[in-house]
């Protein structure tokens, strides 16, 4: 087999053509056949990687360097998203927002708990799948939003706004449950862990706008090396992302969070090459999340049940918790505010891994909360659509009316 | 060749925004820094590879997923320039590039093992350097030219031609040079090497074009995935790529290729796409290079005189080689396509590397080697800006030509 070269060890010398050829041309391939059958090219672009990957085919491992290709393309997807979106919108958002978060956290957190407690599991393996249905993986719901221009209604704003909160609130269970499998918990720790990643996001949404709008066309008009409008939002997204992942929160957050700052300022060219980027990076995060399903791990019925009933409990407990969040915005926004937040994608998985290494997680819990991770984002997409439906009419409204707001602002 | 054998393995985990922000941010500064002293950006991004790297603040080694990220970055580079040149203007100047690639492969490594030998070194060793200095790096010449809007011009295409020959002897000779070290030529080996290797570029170059003419609307008429035409051209760039690598040339040809068959087809929203990747991950190519230089290797002046000297062999030699070889073009072109193909970059530390892993190459060679790379990549821009001086205005006259050809053919 020619993909004998590739990838077989983590330590085997990387095929680069070979593997940017599998991942990128199997998703693209995969998304196609999706869309054909009417389905999401999102849901074609993750199978492909569950099929390359080494549950099916077996080309394919999850290599360093697709993992760091996969991080750079969720940097990129969120920084997009971020451009298209303004901080004041977000802020007007926040108090629902915060309640989608917190109900979406709370839920699926003690079903999680509960269904292992249940089932006989040990007390910390039952709180670390738990706490792995806790965090929201954006990214998907917001490709989807993207793809389809739904990002300035009201339900993807409240989406976005309660899925930095989410991740900030996932950060402190997961310290909360690494402490408690360590023996013991730091509650100073703990709570200035809280307050660096809230005031770090606080901080950015508040003032990033404003800075960026005085310090872009002043360096610009200094610069005069070619594209340098375009070096500057780079140079900010990778800075915010790392002080992001410094302060506890995520990269993709920061990175978020930098695409805002610039929403106002820079100018369409830059949105079209930080698009050119990230469609070529996204497939690497869609086809590397489906690579990490091991389908050979469900050799027994009770693990295939377990694995059942933990994802049936994810999809309802985001669906009910984030839409009770959202009950005041009417049936259809709720429902679509908790849809959005069901997949859990590559965050459940980083959360289990921890346990795992820590011991704390036995490896047929670790093969269910993946196969939960990958099921809800491939879930997510279609009922998205459904969710969704007639929603173009709404934002064409949503476009005339922001306009009209900025005609008599 | 392998640009993946450069990798020196530290086990150190990536911190992914951090490097991202010190390698683009610190090649951006420098190029900005060097525009102002009016000289070429692209020297001021290969220094920033020296300052970071471990010989000056050790901020940065060659990490596996940076050594990816340059391959990738030249990938891009070249398929651009290629998506700029036609297969036919290419074989229009086939005559006079082989010439110029021949002289050029035969004199700097003629030169180079003649001073290793009167410097008293062993003969495979001087050997190994002779081969070493026979590669040109395209890419730093495309980078410059591409930077100007200077590809259309006559001496351009004779580089860019002389230079996928010049990847196909230097090929010929490392597997020449690596045979004699492991203690016998097969010549049948050899003869097939070269067989396949021109075999697939003329198959290419050849009907190419032609080919994509009539894929490209076919497929792209029947595929209903958004950018359809960039994840077309995308798959070709990494199939051609690998086939490229796997006929014994470098991927880096394979793009270059792929580039020049889609030349005529694709629209501008391809051009714009690759470009944002091209911008993000060309500073990569170029730090990366710099990063490989340790200067601290120089510490007697043996080293310090011998890295003098193989530095202006291998200036000279390429300069007066390709000149000579394409003197009939006239004094201005002839310095044009000599200065050309003076930059080594990557190539020629690929070949020390594989002396240095066989045992042949001894440690401060590498390092002269090494040197001799990276300051023929320096020294390049300059002295292309000098030979190329006036040449905007023959661009403007070529250009108006080629329409004029357009309108009458």
């Amino acid at each position: 087999m020619p993909f004998a070269l590739l990838l077989e060890a983590p330590e085997a010398p990387l095929d680069l053509p070979l593997a940017m050829l599998l991942v990128f041309g199997s998703a693209k391939l995969l998304g196609e056949l999706f869309e054909r059958l009417r389905q999401p090219a999102i849901v074609g672009e993750i199978l492909a990687g569950v099929l390359i990957g080494p549950g099916v085919l077996g080309w394919m491992q999850p290599h360093e360097f697709l993992v760091a290709l996969a991080e750079l393309g969720v940097m990129f997807l969120l920084f997009r998203v971020g451009l298209e979106v303004k901080s004041s919108e977000l802020l007007k958002v926040g108090g629902s927002a915060t309640l989608v978060a917190v109900l979406g956290v709370a839920i699926p957190f003690f079903l999680g708990w509960g269904i292992l407690q249940l089932w006989g599991e040990p007390q910390l393996e039952s709180i670390f799948t738990g706490a792995a249905m806790v965090a929201t993986s954006v990214g998907i719901t917001a490709q989807v939003l993207a793809s389809k221009g739904l990002l300035s209604l009201e339900a993807s704003k409240v989406i976005l706004a309660a899925a930095v909160i989410d991740d900030i609130l996932g950060l402190l269970i997961l310290a909360l449950v690494s402490s408690l499998a360590r023996g013991g918990v730091n509650v100073v720790e703990l709570a200035s862990t809280a307050v660096v990643a809230i005031g770090f996001t606080a901080v950015v949404v508040k003032w990033g706008t404003r800075t960026m709008k005085r310090v872009v066309p002043r360096v610009q008009k200094r610069m005069i090396s070619g594209e340098s409008q375009f070096a500057l939002a780079m140079i900010l997204l990778f800075a915010l992302s790392y002080m992001a992942a410094h302060s506890g929160v995520a990269a993709i957050i920061g990175a978020f969070l930098a695409g805002m700052a610039l929403a106002d300022t820079v100018s369409h060219r830059v949105h079209d090459l930080a698009h050119g980027v990230t469609e070529l990076l996204v497939p690497f995060f869609l086809v590397g999340i489906g690579l990490h399903l091991d389908v050979s791990a469900f050799s027994n019925w009770s693990t295939v049940a377990m694995a059942a009933v933990i994802f049936l409990a994810a999809v309802v407990s985001k669906f009910v918790g984030c839409g009770l969040g959202a009950y005041r915005m009417g049936w259809r926004n709720a429902s679509r505010v908790g849809v959005g937040m069901i997949p859990r994608g590559e965050v459940g998985m980083v959360v289990a891994q921890i346990g795992l290494s820590m011991g704390v997680v036995l490896p047929h819990v670790y093969a269910v909360v993946v196969f939960m991770s990958v099921a809800t984002t491939i879930a997510a997409p279609p009922l998205l659509r459904i969710a969704y439906r007639g929603a173009a009419e709404e934002e064409a409204d949503a476009t005339a009316a922001a306009e009209e707001d900025f005609r008599l602002g």
